[in-house]
């Protein structure tokens, strides 16, 4: 798997939003990978609805309004943070740029925004952090708890500020995109934070590698609790829609949770995250932070989340376009590209600090 | 009439859902066999929105729950099934394949799933039931109670298990697509389990074909009845939309309902079969199992039709399109395909059986 | 302006439905008169709407019951009819066949099916009614209410049956569709049945032509109340979308109102006239029948209108369709298969006769 | 940047609406040229919303009323108009055609339609307002109030009618189909009313072009307060949807507000102009005249805006399409369509008056 085209060494005079990136990524990119990081699961039905759900919610602008000195700070699990954007994990980012997660990591420390490296990396945690800039660790649960533990250590060593777990993905979404394309990790890609992969045990006649297995190999609530209890560091459940769950996870002691649906890669029919956002912000009623991740394209984005009960918002595909076609310089640009539009949008609204924007701000259809 | 390519003797990897098939058969088949299959009546206004209605509901996923050891067992009119898919009636299947029915039914039987023969079948139903699968008759009263009755004691004789008695159909749909493409029956192809047609009685002046020759000849619901007390077997009666009809089959005996518009093939207008299903299931309540037809390619489509009331899904041009492709494996793989759909969806959903499946499950936008 | 290409001798196989015919009238017919024919108003928003609206309503079928021997008969303005399409009036017929209105005439005739002429024919109605068909004959009220009387007594005399004075169009639509295509009468094409028109006075200065010229011709409701009292045939009242209207238009002495948006070729903006069709229906309360235009083009379109409170249907363009790729055989061949399609929906929806058509036997998205 | 085709000395017959110029301006512009005229903010949500919730309401026509010597007369803030047209500010024209401004109010003048010079006009007002038309000025109000003053000034000594305060844009719109297109002002190109630009104070580390810089220059309410007491002409404020905000203009002064989102050039994600309509003119109940902006490109959008509440519309880029295809012509041209279509629109709905418009008379679908 070869990239159609090196990546630019600075950044074209037409890329002016998230959506050129992905323009220049789509020729850039070989097709397999390509089909791996645009590809959702299934018929991409939830994928399409992420976008377009919130594309079509309104917002009301408010002029004249005296918005001098506003800003875009904000404090989230002790950390100050001068924007709501944190780049969300994404696995394997080799396969987008030679220099992988160090090019996030440079565009994140230059930027001081979160990165939240994947369980996944191709780069160890030890050397993103040593990037210099603010970063958290995403964590799939090991089927030994004992791996588990030792993942969290070394984020902890390493500096991470939080972790996130993610829970909604304990079986690979049915990536008919990327099956298709016939995309497979190339040689020599492995994990760089995990163990090597043993196989899996093998199935007796008749039994359901999806229950059977899978499922068996899954974590439960009572794990979150554990690795809450197990770690210093603020922990956020990641892969939350349904407002039980959400309340679950703070009385499991969740730092906060993510509503995400895996930026539509994992259950095709789920709904859009954006629709799923204010019955679980109605139903922790602030008790703890919410992420909102899936569909994030404009600073416009994150005001509506922020409007339906979001704290701040993480950016998937975004960044790894942005990565794919100019690396660091990329990312950071893209980061800056969507700060700004976010203060346009605050500015436009008549909202000074994030704390101004109002749930009324936004209507649906 | 003959293909444009030959049955496939393996499947290409590229095939990874239901709609994989379809993309492939549109290549093989000729291509008035296709607009017979493909082909709904009228506008296909009703084939369109059987499946836009079931991409339109959209699934909450549930986290963390304890699956382990799931199953999508369950039992149907006293039958023991693996999972909640059958074969639905096709006719002609020598059309889409050289092996007929009999390829249809050695994917039943490696599968152990239930094959509802049709009635039009090209095969006789002895053939077909030789291969050893779970066979369902699907029968068309015939206008001579003698000859119906001829065929259910076939029917029994062979080891079928239920039979599927038609009553959306008293007229065939307009079938404006195959019309416009010249489809005809190839000559030498007739339904292997029925006597020779006779020519109908010709009209008198002023007579209305539909009126006065083909309803004088359809069923009514005393047929029905009369049917369930010359079988041993269960009677499900197939092709209902209405909760009035629904119940009134139940009262006149049947084993069960199908809420079915025909796959769109009958009338253009009618409503989603998905739309139709849950007045139906709250009309019924339980008193009879529900199976569902029209509109099913994707195990999260079962998913839905199980969370609003259905206990049994129906596909049709799904496992046609495998059959054209790639015979009996490519049906078999079809069905394996669905079934591993339907088991991640019931794992993201949280439920460790079809009996899990809650109707609040299930969002309409 | 010439045709592409002459009618054809017989139709051809692949006609099966009006949309058949408008697929070959498009290649077939020049493209000024095409562009005459096909466009509505402006941007043809309503054109659209008429036959989308009537898509998006479903119907819910009924199955086993008993429909043998049923029809489609009904009476109207005391006539008794075979079914309930009638064709419209469309004005300067030999733009489509050389034979013009004596073509539609003649199917007309063949099939027993109302022809309602228009005041725009190219062939007077002594030769149209001359043709043995059931006539009605369109007026648009003129000037002089001696030149409108002149024109009653000749339909009078040539034996029409109903008079329908169309009311909604008392300034051309902005067909900008034909417009933009450069459309006009060809040279000798003149109204059969009118006398040679006078030059409208000229404007004054400041004068508005629509206001104080073409509204000032226009007709009011006294004229319609004059109209009824100055023939002794039933007046339908053609062109009415608001309650109030038909409700006046009884009351002006109409035999009958004529739900119609002329086919969406003048106000462009105005509803579907299916969406305006049962607020109608409730306001009148049977008190006249109700004729329904704009976008039937299948018999469950007939079917549909019929359960929304219509008596019968008109079509325009499909017949003008059918008569330009096959004359006279293709008008009557549309009928039929206009016809068969409304039995067939009929009998699927469980409708002997129209009276059993039932409000609730549509249902709206 | 150079036009792809000069304009046309006379008006082809084929355009017939406001679509038909925006057609030939496509052809005839530069493409950079047309990118800053055609487009609109960030994803282009709100610009493409203002056309298509205009077309999704519905207009119910009256049939038979007398509207005989009825007109689109109206007093706006003390002017007598012969119609509720009114060409918006739009700078720069001279990018559409060598005249510039100057071609616009020649149209104007002929028309006796008001001209909104806009602030970055590229003719003085002094040489538009000396071509004879009723001439409107809008400004920004400058950073310094000195400069503001000596606008007014200017605009009461040419003879302008009102002022128009555009409050919607303290901040450009994010542009990007603009960006992308790599537009720029070509070189002598300046503001012909303004003082030369001065740079922007330099940024200190960490403060926000936003929140410190464009948002301290912007101005408030208070300032608007002042404008009113400045100037002995109407100050409309233009660039409201909230309505709160319309209540505090009419109470800060203002003579009427002007509903707009800047034609979909600021904030995208504004609702559609004629969605929020209703709810200011609930607001403002009658107590001041409200303008209307944002997506007419028909005479029966018009109708629609003042159904729902508006006095008078503004177009804008119809007539910038008209003044790029056929300068002063072009221009004229389209005034005389757009209110032709006003008039037919009032006569099919049996309107006299602009007064006789009802809310009644428009349902949204």
């Amino acid at each position: 798997m070869t990239r159609a085209a090196a990546p630019l060494p600075a950044i074209p005079p037409d890329i002016v939003s998230a959506g050129d990136y992905e323009r220049y990524a789509e020729k850039m990119l070989d097709p397999r990978i390509l089909a791996y990081l645009a590809g959702g699961a299934g018929d991409e039905i939830t994928l399409r609805a992420n976008t377009q759900a919130l594309e079509a919610l309104t917002l009301i602008p408010r002029v004249l309004a005296d918005v001098a000195g506003g800003h875009t700070r904000l404090t989230l699990a002790g950390e100050a943070l001068s924007h709501p954007f944190i780049l969300a994990p994404v696995g394997w980012q080799k396969l987008f740029h030679p220099q992988g997660e160090l090019a996030s990591a440079q565009a994140s420390a230059v930027m001081q925004t979160p990165f939240a490296v994947s369980c996944m990396a191709t780069e160890t945690i030890e050397a993103v952090a040593g990037q210099g800039g603010p970063v958290w660790f995403q964590i799939y649960m090991q089927p030994a708890r004992a791996d588990t533990e030792a993942l969290v250590r070394r984020a902890e060593a390493a500096g991470c500020r939080a972790l996130l777990v993610t829970v909604d993905a304990p079986i690979g979404g049915i990536r008919n995109r990327a099956q298709r394309a016939g995309f497979a990790l190339p040689p020599g890609m492995v994990a760089a934070n995990l163990p090597p992969e043993t196989a899996p045990p093998a199935l007796k006649p008749g039994e359901s590698a999806v229950f059977d297995a899978m499922m068996r190999a899954a974590p439960g609530w009572a794990d979150i609790a554990w690795l809450v209890g197990a770690t210093r560091l603020p922990v956020f459940v990641k892969g939350i829609l349904h407002p039980d769950d959400a309340a679950r996870a703070v009385d499991a002691g969740a730092a906060g949770v993510m509503v995400s649906n895996h930026g539509g890669r994992v259950l095709d029919g789920a709904p859009a995250a954006i629709a799923a956002l204010p019955a679980i912000a109605a139903r922790l009623n602030e008790a703890a932070p919410i992420l909102f991740d899936s569909g994030v394209r404009r600073g416009s984005d994150a005001f509506k989340a922020i409007a339906l009960g979001a704290d701040a918002v993480m950016i998937g595909r975004p960044y790894i376009w942005a990565l794919s076609v100019a690396g660091a310089l990329g990312v950071a640009h893209l980061i800056r590209t969507l700060r700004e539009e976010l203060e346009i949008t605050m500015a436009l609204m008549g909202c000074r600090t994030l704390a101004d924007i109002r749930q009324s701000d936004v209507r649906r259809p």
